[in-house]
C-alpha cells in the first residue's frame, strides 16, 4: 500500500540498506499450515544472488536467509510449518567493502536516486545506494518464496526476452533452457549473441537495458476485483516498484494498440471435458482485472544502470557543477538479475488476491 | 488501495453501474480552503463525455456533475470552498436505452469481463457492462477535477499519440492542437490520417487500439517514497486500472531497454539562476520513485474494444458454444476518450503524494 | 482505516453534512448474492431517526434511504440482489431549518468540535454542526443494515443500560422490552425512573450521559486476528468513532480490574452434543482478539451533549471572550439514539472480520 | 490497520513469538533527521522488562534492542540519525527455558487465546504463548521509543491507578513518584497497600486486574481527523490491542455517563498571553476526534492473567474434559508492566496523526 509495505491480505514489509548490518522482510498474512524447508526459500535467493557470472556484479554475498518467526519446526527438525503469524526473514550483509564514500556522498550520480532522496529527505545513506540499492530486492525474493507456496498448483517462471536491440526468437521458447545459461534466456540461439554483445558493453564500462517476461500458470479464474483492486493493476504496481523498471505490460501490452477488436479478443469454446477453453491468450490471463484461468503474462522493461565508467555531467549537494564517474562492482545489464525479482512480485500479487478471494485462513468449511 | 478506492491521503472511492440511476465518487482527504466553481469540474467531464464526434460512442449523456458535500458556498453563491470533509459527487445516468438484454445476459462476449465477473461473483449486472462499463470513468474524471486543484501550479495534459500503426510525428507536437480535433492529437498532420483510418474501422464495425501520453508539469521535486510508495508505481497502478489498458510506461519506458547507460541517464547542471537543471528527461520526471521536478511523462496502451459487429466464437453461462456479435453504440477507438481519464489518474496520483509529503491540511507553520 | 472510511474487506465510506442536500455512504466489499428489500435497511434508519419521542431531538427527518448501485432487482421488482460491486446509499436532508447562523459561525460552543475543526482546517461548516453532526450516523446505520446480512445467523442487538446514575437491573433483562419503550431499555422497571429523570433534564435545558450495551449472537468462533487485527480492537475503534463516545468495554471491561484470575477466566467443558461449551462469558466473546463463539458483548459511554440552554464561558474565532448558549432542537440524552448506531458498528466489524477470514466472495469450494 | 501492522503514516509492524530466536519491529514512515542514541530506546525497554521486582514475572530477559536499518551514525559513532527509511529493530529471546510443553500443547488454558488460535488457524505455537505472549509488547515499546521523538515537545507518561479494588488517591498524584516504586504508582500512599495486597495474590498463585492511565502533554491542537480518523479512535484501538486489555476510556470516560452537559463541557477563555485556555479537561484533550492542545488522558483496564496455580475446568484439543493448572513464571498483576506499553501506544498514535497532519517529511516550506 504505502512506503515499504505492499499487499492487502498477503502483506510484505521490507527493510534494510545496502551497507547496514542486514536487510530483511516481514511477511504478514501467510496462511497457516504451509510446509516448507529453508532451502525452498534459499533456492530463489541463490538465483538472484550476485557474482554468478561475468555479466552481473562481482559483489560477493551468500545471501543466506534466516527465518526468525511465524513457523514451528516439524518433528524432522527441518520442515517448517507456518502458523499464520508474521514470518520475519533476515539476510546479513557480508560484503560491505569499506571504501571512501566521501566523493559520492556529496555528488549526484546522473540517473540515480541520489538527487531525489536528498531533495525529499535532506539526508541520504550514500553507502552503496543505501535504501535505493538493488540489494533490497533480496528481501522481495525471500517473500516471493513464501508467496509461491500460498496458491496450490501455481507455477511462476520468468525469462529474459530482450537485451538492447537483441530480442529472443519466441518460436524457440523452451523453459528448460532458462536455467542453462547465465541470462535466463528461453531461447538457446540468443545466448551467444548476448554473450558477445554484453562482453562489449562490460569492457566499455557501459550498461544496457533489457526486457523480462514473467508467466504464472495455474492461477485459478476469479482472482482480482473491480475497479481499483484489479489483479493486473497490482502486478503493474509491483513490477514498477522494482529498481530501474520503466514500463510494464500485460498480455499483448503495447502491441495491442496495433490490433483490431477481431484480432485481440480471445474466443472461447467448451472443451470435450466440459471445461471452458480460451482459444488464444492476448489478454495475458486477465479480463476486467480478474483472472481468466489462462496463464498470466507480464513483461517489464529495465533501464540500463546509470553506474557507468564514462564521466558524466552532474552537480553536487553544494550546487557545484561536477563530473561523475561511477567506479565499483556493477551489473552491465541489471535486467538479468531482475528475472527472479519479477517472478517474486507476480507470485506475491497472485497470493494476495488468492487470499482476498478465499480468506486469510483458507479454512472455510 | 483495494476494490473501489484508491489513494492514501487523497482517497477516491467510486461507485455505480452503467445502467443504474446514477454513478459517482467520494473524494476524501481534499485539503480545506480550495476554491472552485462547478464548471471547473464539469469542464473535464465535458471533455470525456460521449457523442462528441462520429469516432466515439453515440450514447447521449450530459454527464452533469453535482457536488453533494464537503464544500461551503462563498458569498457569491457560486464559488465552492472545500472544508476538508469528503466531497461526494454524483452524475445521473440519463440515456439508459431500454432493450432486451436476455441474450447478452447469458452469453460471454469474447474479450469482455463478462466471463470473469460471472466466475468470481456468480452474478453480473449485464446491462451495458454494469460496473465494468467505461461509464465508471466519469467518476474518476470528476475526482481528477478536484485533484488538479490540490498542488499549486501543476498542469496535467494528455494527448493521443498512436492509433493502430499510425503514430504522431513528435516533432510536430503542439499542445494547442489537442483541443482542435476530435482525437486529442497534438500533431495536426496526423488528423486526416486518423480520420480516414477510423472511418474504415467504424464502417467495418471493427475497433482498434491506441496509445495515450500524459504529461504533468510543475510537479515539485521530492514527491514519492521508497520502496513501495513510488510515485511511478502509483501512476502505473492507476493507469492500469483504466478499462482496456494493457501497458504503462514512464519516460523512455520500453525504449529504455535499447539504450545504454550513457544514452539514458539524464545529466545535470547548475543553471544561471541557481536552480538545478536536468539536461534531458529520459527518466520521465521520476528517479528512484521520487519526482525530480522535471515533467512527469507517462504513456499507456489501450486495447481495441471487443464490442464489434463481427460474429465471434464464445460460450454461454450454461456451457453451450455460441457465436456472439455485439450490437450497440460503441467506440471504434476507446483510446480517444481515455485521454481525459488518463489525465485524471495522473492528477490524482500527484495530489496524493503531495499530501503524503506535505500533510493533509497543508497548514504546517 | 482513516478519515471517512473504515473496514478492511467490508469497507464503508460515509459523506455528508448536517445541512447539505444529502448524506450517504458507499459500502464496498459486500459479497455477491445477498438478497434484501429496501425495508430491510430502512427499518434500522427508522429506529435511529429523530422526533420519535419527547426525549430526543424534535428535528423532523424521514431519513428515507435510496440504493443507487451495487444491486440488481429480482423478478419481483422489489428484492435486491447484491452483485459484489459497491453499494451506494443516499439519504436526503429535508429538515434544514433556515436560520441565522452568524453567531454560532464565529463562536465555539464549549464541548463541541467547533474549536478543533477551526484549528485544524481553518474553515468549518457551522450549519448544524456540519460534518461533526450526529446526522452522519444515519449513513452508518444504513451500512450496518447491509453488514447484518453478511454473516449467516448473526443477530446484533443493543440496549440502553444507564442514564446518569440510573442503571438498569440486569436481572430484569428482557430483549422483548427493548422496542416497547422510548429508551431501548431492556428492563421495564427502569422506564418510569428514566422518564421522570429525563423530563427534568429536558425541562432544565440540560443534558445527561448514558451507557449502551451491544450484544452480537451467532458470531462464529475464529474471527479476528493477532496482533493489530483483533476483533475487539476494531469494535473499540468503531464505537469510539461515534460522536460523544468517551469509553468502550468488552465483556467485563473495567470491572475486570477488580477480578482475580479465578473469577475472570471462563472455564470450558465438552457438551453432550460434542460442542465446546464456555461455562461463563466474562471475556465478552473474544480471547486474544479472536471470537470464541460466545456472544460478543460491548458497552460504550456517551457523554452528555454540550448543546444546552445554560450560558457557558467560551471564546470566538477572533479571540474574544464570549458566553454561549445553544438554542435549537437537541437531544437531552444522545445516548438513546446511539443504540442503533452502536449495533451498526458492531455489525460492520463482525462482517469485516468474517470476510477477512472467509474471503470477499465467500465462494470457496 | 490490520494484522501485525498499525498506523497510517507512522507505521509499525511487529513480529516474533515468545520462544523463537528473536522478536522485533519495523518502524516505517519515521521522518528523516531525528537524532537519538540507542539508550534513548533501551530506556523504555528497561522499564518494561521482566524480573525487576517480585510483583512481575521472574523470566530473565535483558531485552537489548538492536537497530538494523534506517539510520546513519553521526561522526561521534554513537548518535543515530534517521534517514526516512524503515527502522528495523530486533530483540533476541535469551531466556527460553526448555521444558516439556506436551501437556499445554493440547490443553486450552481457560481465559487464554489457546482455544481461539486453534479454532482459527488449526495450529498454534504453544511455547510460552507463542505470538499471543506479552513478549510481543517489547517490540511495541521499542517502536514507541522512536515515536516519542517525532513530535517536538511531547511528553507521554503513564501510571498505575488501580489494582483490584484499591485505587490511588488522585489528590496525591505526583509524577516524580512513578519511578520510585515497583508499581509505577503516582501516589506514594497506595504503595504499601498494593504491596501487601499483591503479596497475598502472589502467594496464593492467583492474579488480579488493574487500571493504567496515560497522559500525553504537549500534543499540538489539530491532530486527528473526522470521522473514522479520530485520534481517540486510534488510541482506543491501540490500547485495546494490548494483551488482556478489556476497556478503554478518554477523559472522563465512563464517568461521563453520570455528568450533565453543564458539568462535562470544558469552558474556554482567552489567556493573558493571547492563548486559548480550557478551564477544565473533561474531554481528555480530544473534541470531535481532534486534539484540543490540552493533555490527552487515556485509561485502560487490564484483566487478571489467566495463568494461575488453581486448577480450572477446561478441555483439550481432542475434545476431552481436563483440568488445567498453569505452572511457570507469571505476573500476579500484568497491569504493572502494561504502563510503558500503554505509553508506547499513545506515543505511536500521536506520532501517526502528527505526520498525517504535517506530512511524512515535515519539510514543507
Amino acid at each position: 500500500m504505502s512506503y515499504n509495505t505492499f499487499g492487502h491480505l498477503f502483506r510484505v514489509t521490507t527493510w534494510g540498506e545496502s551497507h547496514g548490518p542486514a536487510l530483511g522482510c516481514v511477511v504478514d498474512g501467510c496462511p497457516p499450515g504451509l510446509r516448507f524447508k529453508l532451502e525452498d526459500i534459499q533456492v530463489w535467493l541463490d538465483k538472484r544472488k550476485p557474482g554468478q557470472s561475468r555479466f552481473v556484479t562481482q559483489r560477493r554475498e551468500d545471501d543466506l536467509v534466516k527465518v526468525l518467526s511465524g513457523v514451528m519446526l516439524d518433528e524432522d527438525g527441518e520442515t517448517m510449518i507456518s502458523t499464520g503469524t508474521p514470518i520475519s526473514m533476515l539476510i546479513e550483509n557480508t560484503d560491505q567493502r569499506s571504501k571512501d564514500y566521501g566523493e559520492i556522498a556529496r555528488r549526484y550520480r546522473p540517473g540515480h536516486a541520489d538527487y531525489t532522496y536528498d531533495v525529499k529527505y535532506g539526508i541520504r545513506d550514500y553507502r552503496g545506494g543505501g535504501r535505493s540499492s538493488a540489494r533490497e530486492t533480496a528481501a522481495r525474493v525471500a517473500a516471493g518464496g513464501i508467496a509461491r507456496l500460498v496458491v496450490p498448483g501455481v507455477t511462476v517462471r520468468g525469462a529474459l526476452v530482450q537485451i538492447g536491440k537483441h530480442k529472443i526468437n519466441r518460436a524457440n521458447w523452451d523453459w528448460a533452457q532458462v536455467d542453462q545459461n547465465p541470462f535466463f534466456a528461453p531461447d538457446p540461439e540468443i545466448v551467444p549473441v548476448w554473450e558477445e554483445y554484453l562482453d562489449g558493453i562490460r569492457k566499455a564500462g557501459s550498461s544496457i537495458g533489457a526486457v523480462v517476461e514473467v508467466v504464472a500458470e495455474g492461477v485459478p479464474a476469479g482472482l482480482g476485483a473491480p475497479i481499483y483492486g484489479k489483479l493486473d493493476q497490482d502486478i503493474a504496481s509491483l513490477l514498477m516498484s522494482i529498481n530501474a523498471v520503466k514500463g510494464v505490460e500485460i498480455g499483448e501490452g503495447f502491441a495491442s494498440a496495433e490490433l483490431t477488436g477481431e484480432e485481440n479478443a480471445d474466443a472461447m469454446r467448451m472443451g470435450n471435458d466440459g471445461n471452458r477453453i480460451f482459444l488464444s491468450n492476448h489478454a495475458g490471463g486477465i479480463l476486467g482485472g480478474i483472472s481468466t484461468g489462462e496463464p498470466i503474462v507480464a513483461r517489464f522493461a529495465i533501464k540500463p544502470t546509470s553506474s557507468i565508467l564514462t564521466e558524466r555531467q552532474s552537480i553536487d549537494a553544494d550546487g557545484n557543477n561536477v563530473d561523475v564517474r561511477t567506479k565499483g562492482r556493477h551489473d552491465p545489464c541489471v535486467g538479468i538479475r531482475a528475472v527472479p525479482i519479477g517472478e517474486a512480485m507476480v507470485a506475491c500479487a497472485v497470493a494476495d488476491h488468492y487470499l482476498r478471494d478465499r480468506g486469510q485462513t483458507g479454512r472455510l468449511k
